[in-house]
């Protein structure tokens, strides 16, 4: 038996958005722990004598704190063997995983990451939001909204003169503040979307410009956690034009592939 | 039959890193249209009687132009039923995807996209280096080092003042036009990667800082494609500090997960 710990990038909700190499992983694990945000879905490709964790800290209620998901990981590494860190979305994008990785490391024990899909780049992409484009946008910038010291990341201020698309996680609750900062901008008319639960059943979009999101995204009913995308881009959204003047908004079926689901 | 158009993200090259909805859209489509930087082996989860054509463009060698494949997404949709355009990486990841969806929607044609791992977010984490991490980077900004026009995108002038963690996909011919950038903002001593045919078993990489990156690069005979990385956040690959002043580097086994190949 050797100790081992691969950090796995769950992708953004959906069962199906994880790797072939993600799911080999699960299969593997002697041990998974696992995220608030991973779809237990998942949970089923693992051998019947695995141990499974849930180790969330949903909504800042913390049940269990970062310190004691990095020693899990090495407790159980170093009893049970292969430990697989199951992470929503990719594992580097947010979410602690360097220092998840620095942990074990620092414990002798050897580590491997198995990207994810991002919802940065996955939740616009099934709601068909090119983030590059030729002559609109050569660049993407994925922000996060929640720093360590809670305020505005000072690389949103950065952004707002730039034009990348941005893309900003973990920062609806600040939507007002990051609206108030495009409009001090004159980017008031700047292409805007809000997706939550994206690629889940669930999902709900509010597309709008800087101006108008707020009340988007009151009309549309949409909360925590929802990701943010700024940029000319989110025009080429399909039912831009006819969204940002209308109200309710269901996509539960959208991302629908023909066939694939009525196969099964 | 009903005329679809799929674009899916075939990840960034090892066959086991497209999405299960990949794999489900390869599986129904009745034509597959796909790229030079696809994975052939991905077309062994198609139906027998699936048509599957390459369209490749490798390095600017045209062999067939970009409205000769939007043309040819319409008529074999109209004719065949459901086209799977099968993209290098995530469809949205530059790339035109944009473009190839909006000329399909032009024909009155539905779309949907399947997201890919980029090779800006998952070569990265297959070499084990967070694009954030707290305290060192609270975002990550990818862009395009060839532009429509030819010349390095303004938003690496831009890229260069900030923090962010900066990853340049299809740049690596003007790695010495970027460095030079780099360190005329003081920024030589800046760590940098290069990521040379990134999840393949011929996969290179070279180690470095602004300053050394280019004489690294040779040493470690890289060349096109490889992706970019600028930013603190190098530092914590776990050969940093020994590869940047080593030489050779072959770390074609990096990326095992144990067990997962040998049970098969």
């Amino acid at each position: 038996m050797k100790p081992y710990v691969t950090l796995v990038g769950a992708g953004p909700g959906d069962p199906d958005l994880i790797t072939l190499k993600g799911i080999k992983a699960i299969r593997e694990a002697d041990v998974i722990l696992y995220d608030a945000l991973v779809n237990e879905d998942l949970l089923e490709y693992a051998k019947p004598m695995c141990v499974k964790i849930y180790v969330g800290k949903r909504a800042e209620r913390l049940s269990i704190k970062q310190e004691n998901i990095n020693q899990l990981m090495v407790d159980y590494a170093l009893t049970h063997g292969h430990v697989v860190r199951l992470k929503g979305g990719d594992p580097f994008v947010f979410g602690r995983g360097g220092e998840e990785i620095d942990f074990v490391r620092g414990h002798g024990i050897e580590t491997a990451v198995v990207p994810g899909i991002s919802s940065s780049t996955g939740l616009t992409a099934l709601q068909q939001i090119p983030l590059t484009y030729r002559g609109i946008s050569e660049s993407f910038w994925v922000i996060t909204g929640s720093t360590k010291e809670g305020h505005l990341s000072e690389d949103l201020y950065s952004a707002v003169k730039t034009n990348a698309t941005v893309v900003v996680l973990m920062g609806f609750a600040r939507l007002n503040q990051i609206a108030e900062l495009y409009r001090a901008h004159g980017k008031g008319d700047l292409p805007i979307a809000l997706i939550q639960n994206g690629s889940l059943p669930n999902e709900r979009i509010a597309l709008g410009t800087v101006d108008t999101i707020e009340e988007q995204a009151e009309n549309n009913l949409l909360g925590v956690p929802a990701i943010i995308i700024l940029g000319e881009v989110v025009s080429r959204h399909r039912e831009f034009n006819a969204l940002v003047s209308n109200l309710n908004t269901e996509l539960s079926t959208q991302h629908e592939v023909p066939g694939i689901y009525t196969h099964e």
